[in-house]
């Protein structure tokens, strides 16, 4: 059982993490982050040691969550040596292997979600695609996420980059067009509260069906008149333009095969 | 009070809006479409008349609603004379003047929700957009609306027209960034339900806070080493790798205003 944990990085997704895994009852003893006060901003939330010099790092934890950007997860990992210790990381789209320089026993555990800061996040449906690089740490670290998500996976490197690519589609572009959309109702003094239940629509849809059975409005039905007036209401906003037009082309296309 | 009603029209809105008038307590007395069989197809639903020949069109309903294509709609009009009946369209983009040659009473009503076959929609929460050219007949019109909707408003077509493009953001556009994400998973014999809860999570934090506000992934970040790897991936997906790019370059100059 891995009891003991610590976490190096204090960002959104450690935040909640950490949370998640504070809730279920496990102890995080440590957090390490580069400016003091972000790792304590964190450490306080769970009542753990904030450090922020990695040659301070408790060597005595079960398990190292290293939840740092991923430029950084190669060059923390060369700078501290656990022998044996599992460590592993929270990204998408890095390998296990930029933790080998840290541990014998290394991998991954990524949540696919969205965090951001003060807005709580249920992982009971989170999927956590998890693995490792000793088959005998599989278990172990399936049994840690169990504790906080029933969607646990073992998914290896070449997928698990395949989701955090389709995850940025799915979400933070997906995102970006509800911001488009805010910033058109806003310039025209409409609130952005009218879209609301339609995004929720649109979200709770595909969870019936395929969203290429699913495609509504003025592309899919081929509706050109429709779609030049709306590319005239564009002109001033030419980058909204040429998302329009794009997005557009690929709805026909991809509706037309 | 209106208490028959007339469907010009029997596509997925139609249908759909319908029903729920049907439901709660209004008399569909027939529906028009230009083939039999898809005016059948609703008037069976509703218990009213099918018709196929406009020439057929019952003139004793107390509203008439077009509910067709947009281009068809000023045709449909001008083959009909309603003298002082009330005639509404359910489009979000043509101004309610395309009805001038059926009646004197025109409007529109226009429910702001996406429409699609098998899917059935709680039109409670749908936003309902209503206007008329005379003004003694928009009470008469949001009463009609309210028996369905609490979230009737009286919008003028210049924030009619803004709020429909915005909605091809929100919704039409959004659902082709879950085609994508679904079509590189399905390609990776990876199933699309991996990201539902992420699906929703995104929808359910913009009732909460601005998108903006919310926006997570590389592109916010900076993370430029994940934007050109996924870029990398994305080497035969020409479509895929130009949305990707035009995207991330968006959301980059919209949060670094």
């Amino acid at each position: 059982m891995l009891e003991n944990i610590v976490f190096i990085g204090a960002g959104n997704l450690a935040t909640h993490l950490a949370l998640a895994l504070n809730n279920a009852g496990k102890k995080i003893i440590q957090v390490y982050s580069r400016t003091y006060s972000s790792a304590s901003q964190l450490a306080i939330k769970v009542d753990a040691e904030p450090i922020n010099d990695i040659k301070l790092l408790n060597k005595n934890a079960d398990i190292y969550i290293v939840s740092v950007k991923d430029s950084a997860i190669e060059h923390i990992a060369s700078n501290i040596k656990l022998n044996n210790k599992l460590i592993v990381h929270t990204s998408g789209s890095m390998p296990m292997e930029v933790l080998k320089e840290a541990s014998d026993n290394y991998g991954v555990l990524y949540p696919l979600q969205t965090f951001s800061k003060n807005k709580n996040v249920d992982f009971h449906n989170v999927p956590i695609c998890i693995e490792t690089n000793n088959p005998a740490n599989i278990e172990i670290l399936k049994n840690l996420a169990e504790e906080i998500s029933s969607n646990v996976r073992e998914i290896s490197f070449d997928k698990r980059r395949i989701i955090h690519l389709a995850a940025v589609f799915a979400c933070n572009f997906t995102n970006n067009m509800y911001s488009v959309a805010e910033q058109l109702l806003i310039e025209n003094d409409i609130s952005f509260n009218i879209l609301l239940p339609l995004i929720n629509e649109t979200a709770v849809k595909v969870f019936e069906d395929s969203p290429k059975k699913l495609q509504t409005g003025p592309a899919v039905r081929g509706d050109d008149s429709i779609i030049s007036s709306h590319l005239k209401m564009l002109a001033n906003h030419k980058d909204f333009k040429k998302i329009y037009k794009l997005l557009s082309d690929n709805i026909k296309k991809m509706n037309n095969k």
